[in-house]
């Protein structure tokens, strides 16, 4: 196993809330963390709706991040971001150059996705990025308390030390917990719930 | 002394960068802190560039958010934010009941914000506010690292204790750091330069 610092940099990124189906575009905010302690740094960009920019969304603005020399890993919360925009993992790694790790809190139901994405344009591509992104993974975090993850450019092992190192606060990264609160506090004026 | 905790809640908040002298609104965030660790929530509203909606934007927000029974101080960076809006920190004090903390990076120099006043409405009030802020003090962080502040509502011993504890990764208290990442990463797509 490579050597997985504590204070490992990783940048998370979360959607902020927007209306199911609506037009137009969702901010996106990333969060840089050194391990689950320290806040680096803030990136903010602008997806569509449903869209199929994430992935080269992404690519830019982390490879254009005046971070991107320290960074060592992407986290997502799942692989569909502004609704059915679906981040292409295999893409992201190789076109950054950065492994990704992707958490869920709960076990993603593949075939509500499926037929969701029945309704949209490119369904096959879509598909595609879902059934790429390979395996989930179940990690126990607490007693009764599990996330499951996905990963791409990484040994097994090494996500779960990522997991646990940046879970210092709750069940769930500090730099998708932070991502999160922030993410939804533009559009509400509050951040709001669990990450 | 009151008993200052480890992890008491702190509200920093601080602007977006603007073109100065432009009309219009800026971004402003508030970062809820506990003590100098563990991020608890984001704040987001707007003032008005040079206006004078400040401190009436900032008491609703306080008072309007999910964490206003767990806060004990709020922070500002100067008294002044979107320009030359002022805020009024005995108003702020009195209508929230949370204690005020205004912390600057260099000593404010009185007679420049003074002339630039004078190109502004309202010169009389908004001269005032500054005034009524009160006597600045310089607290050593670290061996030739000063910070400047001004308070209402606590005792400068209080004040002291509270800067120490949320400073620490930096020389500025973590709410207002984090605030200003944000702030900054809201207009330019990345956060910049130091809190």
């Amino acid at each position: 196993m490579r050597n997985i610092k504590k204070e490992i940099r990783i940048v998370g990124f979360d959607d902020s809330p927007f209306i199911p189906r609506s037009k137009g575009k969702v901010p996106v905010i990333g969060v840089v963390f050194r391990g689950g302690n320290f806040l680096d740094g803030i990136l903010k960009t602008d997806i569509s709706i449903d869209g199929m920019d994430a992935t080269d969304t992404l690519i830019k603005i982390i490879n254009e991040s005046r971070h991107k020399k320290q960074l060592r890993v992407i986290m997502l919360k799942g692989i569909t971001i502004g609704g059915f925009n679906i981040i292409n993992i295999h893409q992201l790694y190789e076109k950054t150059g950065l492994p990704v790790v992707v958490v869920n809190r709960k076990m993603p139901n593949l075939e509500d996705i499926k037929s969701a994405l029945k309704n949209l344009d490119d369904f096959e591509n879509r598909w595609e990025c879902i059934e790429d992104a390979g395996k989930i993974y179940k990690m126990k975090i607490e007693k009764n308390k599990n996330i499951y993850f996905q990963f791409k450019g990484l040994k097994k092992e090494e996500v779960e030390r990522i997991i646990k190192l940046s879970c210092t606060r709750s069940l769930i990264p500090e730099p998708l917990r932070v991502a999160h609160l922030i993410a939804s506090a533009l559009i509400k004026g509050e951040s709001e719930g669990r990450a």
